[in-house]
């Protein structure tokens, strides 16, 4: 559940977002496709998903050209147009890059 | 729910936790009473978090010298401690630099 991830630097992707009240039964099978297909994609690290008011998806890239063309691709971006036109009140999208990492 | 944080560069602080099978009423209070301390802390900047089988809670700072000082906290520091003996079976902290973010 927790992403094992290399030793940084590597990138993250915080991905934060608001369902809109659309029940839509679709979603959930979007959302679980898109870790699978986000999984095999190169540059791929890891992910970790959590949803209660606000949902956190964090996924972890070897470098800014895997996020890129994870960005592009076609499957992807037909669930992010989905995504802006229903599923999502509101979202937000953050490229950070990971410096240092601790835990247990 | 979803942090209104500047244009970047900041930091994001990711903090990916499992609970133990530990049953604690003082782990709410605890958690609740550190969001609340996080956000007085200067150079805080908001703070985004969920729950499911792993939880993420991710905080937003306008500098590593804030976060820094925001690990050291006294309160904190206990936080930290009880987290590690008894309420996190494993977790994980990230240190990034937000580089891009993007929403609606």
């Amino acid at each position: 559940m927790i992403a094992q991830t290399p030793k940084p630097p590597y990138y993250a992707v915080i991905f934060t977002s608001v369902r809109s009240e659309l029940d839509d039964e679709d979603y959930e099978a979007m959302a679980t496709r898109m870790v699978e297909l986000a999984s095999q994609q190169p540059g791929f690290l890891g992910v970790e998903s959590a949803r209660e008011d606000v949902g956190i998806t964090v996924s972890y890239w070897d470098s800014l050209e895997a996020i890129k063309r994870w960005k592009a691709h076609v499957e992807h971006r037909e669930a992010q147009r989905l995504g802006l036109e229903r599923w999502y009140s509101t979202f937000k999208t953050r490229i950070s890059r990971v410096e240092r990492d601790y835990g247990i």
